[in-house]
């Protein structure tokens, strides 16, 4: 079990959310705003920054909303479903552009490589989220 | 003229929002993001604290869901509506939100009277941008 | 007298420091955020982004300096001058490498002069609430 | 090995500081990053709030400076040591106050035994950095 479900775990109050999938998408995110942070810092290191401007700019935005949704996840005290649903879609997107931008540059700068795989496992885990049942619900509301 | 419609009219990109939104829930953001956290910390310390928990728990989670905002509207490189459109939506949800809450204190707290205002002027200057017309074919898109 | 200034006004709690260089450095710390982030946007965008670099790499560091600025200065329950003390000379100093480097390329793009301005406001008033005589027998501590 | 430290080794520049110590200090404030945000929440959720009013305070703020603090030294590009010091020794004491308050409370509230660990982790990672021989010259600039 990790710290984020531990935590989850400790809360006085009951989640409405599936606790295993809201910890899964909490460390892919952290995960996500760590590697996008560093990928970003390696990107303007490299000799061919021009071509690498992209990576940057959509690295630096994904690690933004990426803590953002760790956090926004790791509260459950008056939290609004749809605020979450907004963060997590916003997430998914994020982290979606910036995994195509680092896969076509992970043949030749590994931060890309693992960055894109970080990236990849966060919209994986936003998604498991976004699915569970206890959201289905909402898909109509936040439609509106 | 703020700094924030000054720093979006010097890009060397072009805007596809209205340059005059963008910089208004710009500001509104950055504002209630202070507002936030200096409410949250405020009604930590007041005697009716217990009565004032779901207060803190909306200013703090408003205040990050407004950092981003921010930062995510002063980008314009590689930007993608869509994750605008959810941080946008999170916003004037979370704004509301805490908005709503701070009204109940407005009469024996000043700081959540003036932070209700500052998260209405947030949710209109979110709302403002969202329904201006060039976000109106991604209302499809984000529903989807 | 500007919200910030109000907030920290409407505390229930006494400040310790004085309010005035308190909410100085907030407002300048939010505005540098702003303009940081902004500016390592516009950067990016830049035909010249290779020479551009490194004021990337300096506006996103200060960005997030400025915003963990801004909150430590917005709170004043339990808050730690030691904490405060070494989060005002971090700010200090991204914020004088940032305008340093802003500097550089002024003359030739608009959105690095006015970054540069913004950040130069703001290690002033950083510096401000530093060397106020509250402050001064911190010195010793932190430095130890 | 852990993600941050593969990121770290990744990135095209050499690194002036240890790596590995560099990665633990990432990862534990990655970690402590989360346990103030949830435990804050938590807190505010038990029946005692008004009793963990200052954990609530303690624990934003430590969420705050950690996360600045992953950030901080998961760049190397044009990184200003000075800053990084003083983040961290900003980080050390927001995580010791925290951990302090939380262990107070840790005997009947799971949460808090949780986050006074993951607090006193990150110290101690922060402290390892800090006492790095690397570090040492720094010192009396810092203290300058």
């Amino acid at each position: 079990m990790t710290l984020s479900r531990e935590m989850l775990e400790a809360s006085p109050l009951a989640s409405e959310l599936p606790v295993e999938a809201v910890a899964a998408a909490i460390d892919a995110s952290l995960a996500c705003q760590q590697s996008c942070a560093s990928c970003a810092d390696s990107d303007l290191a490299e000799e061919d920054v021009a071509a690498m401007a992209r990576c940057v700019a959509l690295c630096v935005a994904c690690a933004d909303v990426c803590t953002t949704t760790a956090r926004v996840l790791s509260r459950r005290f008056a939290a609004n479903h749809r605020v979450t649903h907004h963060i997590l879609r916003a997430c998914v997107l994020a982290c979606s552009d910036c995994a195509e931008e680092c896969e076509r540059h992970a043949a030749h700068h590994r931060h890309c490589a693992l960055c894109a795989k970080t990236c990849r496992a966060c919209v994986s885990a936003c998604q498991g989220l976004l699915t569970a049942e206890e959201f289905a619900a909402l898909e109509n509301l936040a439609g509106a």
